[in-house]
């Protein structure tokens, strides 16, 4: 006897990466936070919080913080909408285009949480395979006539970025909505952002939870026409953003020199590691994200799981992904080079 | 042409309560917000938060909250989801049990969010009218056959207590799940609380917006069986609760003893401004809530509109329904004493 839908019954939970209490002394390489610590501008706004601010309700669509998005990235205000995470971005995307007869498509391996959240809206789900140079296969994602397809890039777990003239042509060609799901965006060279001027039917999505450091305070945006926005607003919870990520996050989205210097120090560190790694005989590939998706050689002692339990039993966490295509690899998250100094020397000696 | 779901493209956006600025000068007693200031140890706790809490991921259940809340309650930490607010809460209620096919009944008026998350679901939504004197109409609801049924205890806007015994045989009777809204119980004198643990079909959802002075910040919670809660944790954002608000909310919640003080204050407020609407002609519902609804005399030289805008333009903020039986009626928040005094005094002016 269940009182849930059959689709919510039948659904297994979508399982994040371990978080271990901020206590626990770990070398943290499995999610994909930003090693070094958030704006000082935006902890000295936390500091400056007073309590009437937390008595009264928020502003419904977070002002604050659309007007500084806005400044930062040459958009209008009304071009933006603010969310409790991206993670609350995509399920008002869901449930916004997707139900029982429309199609969610995305290729795969992807971030899988698409998968969770079209199961939630009882969407047919069409995974499409990327090949094993994760080149965007545009014509397969066309035919699967996706009511909403998604594409993140830079992908995740592969690290690469996806070229600006592919989703391009994908957004001419789809007759559906193109999410472009930006969360490692801060890491790459290029962004898809010019899109969403150019095509009525594109969203790109960001967090600062990578590039900001800010994955404690969630916070996300989506970038897109207000006439695609205007039914995501019918579909959030009305005051969806809370008064101190408002205004914690506005700081932080401002000082983008800050954000940029760190992205740099992670690129350099990316650059080595990546180096470090293929001189130990991994497979990497090609990363625009602040992680490298590698595979041990199979001549190297462990496979990949085993490489895993190892390394946490070091105290160091990166993600395994126990499915199909990942199995064989790890996602190793770019921490300070002290941390990925330290990853190296633990691999070194095994 | 549209992208979005039939449904979404015909819904009309929930409407909020009107927001002015924090900086704005104006007596707003029109969305219920505690006059008095949150808990100075929760704001202790906000002045010490550190920029490392903020790099990471939040614990996906709000465990620091999740404990605190079990301390206060009297309830094993697994009887207890952690929201984005109650609205939160409400949503994963929505997407755990509602679908087209499936009822969502409720009795009218109430909280006007749940028809607009129901219609989001596409599910079939039966309205039960309460009679004039909100007792509720048991029989009316169980022959309805929900799949899940709302019933808001203090009901807000007429501010009446719905009596356990009622909630008791509802709860036994209907086939499916029945949620006990509590967000104003902090102001009343009765909890349905204990019918969490006799039935394994209730839900009760709190929140910290009201009783504890934290709208700002966003926090809510389910209290249910363990097995009412595991297909909600399936439909929840992973990182739901961002790490500021479960600290500080564990501090507020733990700290009863002020929350209770403002709760009496309060309650006296609210016996003197009744008293004083009264002698003024205006009829008045009996509240357990921190606000009153009130319906002025048919011999007062403003109607319910009107009298709403007269006082809009003196600077105080309440609430006037536009929609069938509410349109001759205002709700209005119980603020400071000094508050309801120039309330009052601009009542009598006119």
């Amino acid at each position: 006897m269940t009182y849930f839908r059959p689709n919510i019954q039948a659904l297994s939970a979508y399982i994040p990466g371990e978080q271990p209490s901020p206590e626990t002394k770990v070398i943290k390489l499995n999610t994909n936070e930003n090693p070094y610590p958030p704006s000082p501008k935006a902890l000295q706004v936390l500091r400056n919080i007073d309590g009437e601010l937390l008595r009264r309700y928020p502003h419904p669509m977070a002002e604050t913080f659309r007007q500084a998005a806005s400044q930062a990235f040459g958009v209008p205000p009304d071009w933006i909408l603010v969310g409790n995470g991206s993670d609350e971005i995509l399920t008002m995307i869901f449930r916004g285009f997707a139900e029982p007869g429309r199609k969610v498509v995305y290729p795969m391996p992807t971030y899988v949480l698409y998968r969770t959240l079209s199961q939630i809206q009882d969407a047919e789900t069409i995974e499409i395979p990327y090949p094993e140079d994760y080149r965007l296969p545009v014509e397969e994602l066309v035919k699967a006539g996706g009511s909403v397809t998604f594409v993140v890039s830079p992908n995740s777990p592969s690290g690469t970025q996806i070229p600006l003239d592919l989703l391009d042509t994908l957004a001419v060609r789809l007759s559906g909505v193109l999410v472009i799901d930006e969360a490692y965006v801060d890491f790459a060279e290029t962004s898809a952002l010019e899109l969403v001027k150019k095509h009525d039917n594109v969203i790109v999505t960001r967090t600062l939870s990578k590039g900001y450091s800010l994955a404690g305070l969630r916070l996300g945006f989506a970038i897109a026409h207000p006439h695609l926005l205007s039914g995501l607003i019918k579909v959030k919870d009305s005051y969806n953003v809370d008064a101190i990520s408002c205004l914690v996050g506005a700081a932080a989205i401002a000082d983008s020199e800050y954000k940029n210097a760190n992205a740099e120090k992670i690129k350099a560190t990316r650059s080595r590691m990546a180096h470090q790694l293929q001189e130990l005989g991994f497979k990497i590939w090609s990363s625009q994200a602040n992680f490298l998706l590698v595979q041990p050689a199979s001549t190297f002692p462990h496979n990949a799981e085993s490489l895993y339990q190892n390394l946490k039993q070091q105290g160091i966490l990166v993600r395994y992904f126990p499915q199909p295509r990942l199995n064989d690899k790890l996602r190793i998250t770019v921490g300070t080079p002290e941390e990925t100094e330290a990853l190296i020397s633990a691999i070194a000696k095994f």
